[in-house]
């Protein structure tokens, strides 16, 4: 039986680069004591005051389908903090929640992709990205964001990529670089999206997690209201990741089109969660702080210990939960480097390869491991480059 | 800006039927005591106990990103009940947990069309079904299902549509007509399906609501197996609609790609979610035949009061919590009628003409209120069809 063209090639061939991460987990399920900063994955949990309130909204009766477009509070909700955050006028009639930002891109791409339009997407980037275009039927241009500039995309790059394109996926701050993009950056993303009438899906799920600079989103900025679509996400900053609880906020028409794509390929978030979620914002800042400050902290962890040496280069990360480290001076690519760090030292870091083309010869570290884990896992990640550089 | 031509042709034009219910629900809203026989949605609540388990799942710490796939323990337990309900072996590499039966559906139909390929459909149909059909890019072709034969396909029409065709999309227990397909019809499915190399998504979700014969599952027929997805879920055998728990069970080649398709859809299903529906499978019988018991006392009710007249027919329902009506002796259409009867009684009811052509000048019941309700409305309904009757 054939399965459709669509289903089979949504990835590449080959594992993607995954192929250290999936090592790791064996390794992890056979006993091996390994450290993974791999994934972006909290070690903390979704907080018990949360999980109460939604046992509570549960056993209270929230347990029937809930409204499709999301439940009116936790739309009025979302639409306020964006509101607040970025001063762009906003109701609930501009948000729709999801289950969860991967969701919410794919339904994004869904809604202003035809069958064969060009996707382009930043280079490196989250790996589900050329999926989410292919699977939404688009072809994927990625534009090279160089490590020279901070991983922040140029204009002569995104000008030529934008030709005949029809969406450009941004997301800051960055997965898998740490980088937050400037105000010079996302003005001249929209420049460019007007000039050649894109539309922008906006990943902004890492919004509160900013250690440097600050966050700016694509909808603030003038003429980007009616062709940006936002997506977020309780996952980041409220460690609410396997909740799968997010959101789309965009211009009314697309909105209300996207309501009717989740009638028909989601039917909608549990109204428990939702409740959950509509209490998790309620908290305000100091929630979002709390489950922000273990990266920040662990971040100038990791520049105490680069700081005595050179053979690694990192541009420190302005943002998110992980930092890319420059190992081009040992000679191997990121994903040698990867596979031979997990085999020394039972410690498992991403290849920058995975991430696209642009990281080549990095390796991306994850902050989500215990300060003292942390900190002995990059003084011999540092200490094993140093031996692969001598050796070499 | 410019949607994708898919999310603008998602619905047809028009309110597709739904206008009574949207008209009740604002009555409602306003005040008015309208009696909603309309939505396939239980008038009980999930099951303490199976919210407990959750509960217990989430403070546990099974609040961070579960397996994409579905957690081990959930895909072996529906793989088992598969495998005991139908004879069919069945391993987890057959399951992947999805975020409901909607999402399954879509997921399937995304998995077997090419964009512009035939997908099938029985009308009268549920009415999301067009919808996924177009979502995943296909054209809508329906097999008209006709009252007189009990609302089950015959072999002609469906021969006649299959020419050319990709999928067949079957909902047996039937929603809206409350008929169980008989091994007769599904021989003849799966035969037709064979010889026009059709593949055929199974939506089996009222499979534990059988008032009257017994529920045969289409990959369990010679030669079905390596062409049928099966959609399942456990919004209706556990009353779980809100928690958007489902299933597809399938060849392991599709299944696979299909995960990696939920990798760019959804991401998975919240863990605590999956651990509540194990719960709620591991205690068998008992308690889905507690969350089905209204709907065949109900049915009982409807059948012993419609006895008394000959001005309405009804097949009485199979299976699943609904049945079709036939007000055709009173000379109006069933949206005519179902408007009437909710400005002259108050009582919502679902016209015919929501679900397709082949269910005209009939009206669906769903037998969700309360005992004594349902009986009083069905009383008034079969005196104001009288009255329409004696003044037409």
């Amino acid at each position: 039986m054939e399965q459709s063209k669509r289903i089979l090639g949504l990835t590449g061939d080959g594992d993607d680069g995954w192929g250290v991460f999936y090592r790791a987990r064996a390794l992890k399920d056979a006993g091996v004591p390994v450290i993974e900063l791999t994934i972006g994955e909290h070690d903390i949990r979704t907080h018990p005051s949360i999980l109460d309130a939604m046992h509570s909204a549960a056993l209270a009766g929230h347990t029937g389908y809930a409204s499709v477009p999301g439940t009116a509070k936790l739309r009025d909700a979302v639409a306020s903090r964006i509101e607040t955050r970025t001063g762009v006028s906003t109701t609930r009639n501009n948000i729709t929640i999801t289950p969860g930002g991967q969701s919410a891109l794919y339904a994004a791409h869904t809604a202003t992709l035809n069958p064969g339009d060009i996707g382009l997407i930043c280079d490196p980037y989250y790996a589900t990205y050329p999926g989410t275009v292919r699977g939404a039927g688009g072809r994927v241009v990625a534009v090279p964001c160089h490590p020279e500039n901070g991983f922040q995309p140029q204009r002569a790059d995104l000008e030529q990529a934008a030709i005949g394109a029809k969406t450009l996926l941004v997301n800051t701050p960055n997965n898998p670089t740490g980088a937050v993009y400037s105000a010079k950056t996302l003005e001249m993303i929209a420049e460019v999206a007007q000039a050649h009438d894109l539309w922008v899906i906006s990943d902004e799920v890492y919004d509160t997690q900013i250690w440097d600079g600050s966050h700016l989103s694509l909808r603030a900025l003038t003429g980007m209201q009616d062709r940006t679509l936002v997506v977020g996400s309780m996952s980041k900053s409220h460690a609410m990741t396997g909740s799968r609880v997010g959101w789309i906020c965009g211009p009314e028409p697309v909105v209300a089109n996207l309501i009717n794509l989740s009638t028909h390929t989601t039917y909608g978030v549990p109204g428990y969660i939702q409740d959950a979620a509509h209490f998790a914002l309620d908290q305000g800042q100091a929630l979002e702080d709390e489950v922000a400050h273990p990266f920040a902290r662990r971040r100038q962890i990791a520049l105490d210990v680069l700081k005595g040496q050179n053979l690694i280069k990192s541009a420190p990360p302005q943002g998110a939960m992980y930092m890319m480290l420059d190992i081009r001076a040992t000679g191997l690519s990121g994903t040698d480097f990867a596979n031979a760090l997990l085999d020394a030292e039972q410690i498992a870091v991403m290849p920058g390869e995975s991430f696209g083309t642009s990281a080549a010869g990095h390796v991306r570290v994850a902050m989500t491991v215990a300060d003292d884990a942390f900190e002995l896992a990059l003084k011999k990640l540092i200490s094993f480059a140093a031996h692969q550089a001598q050796s070499a």
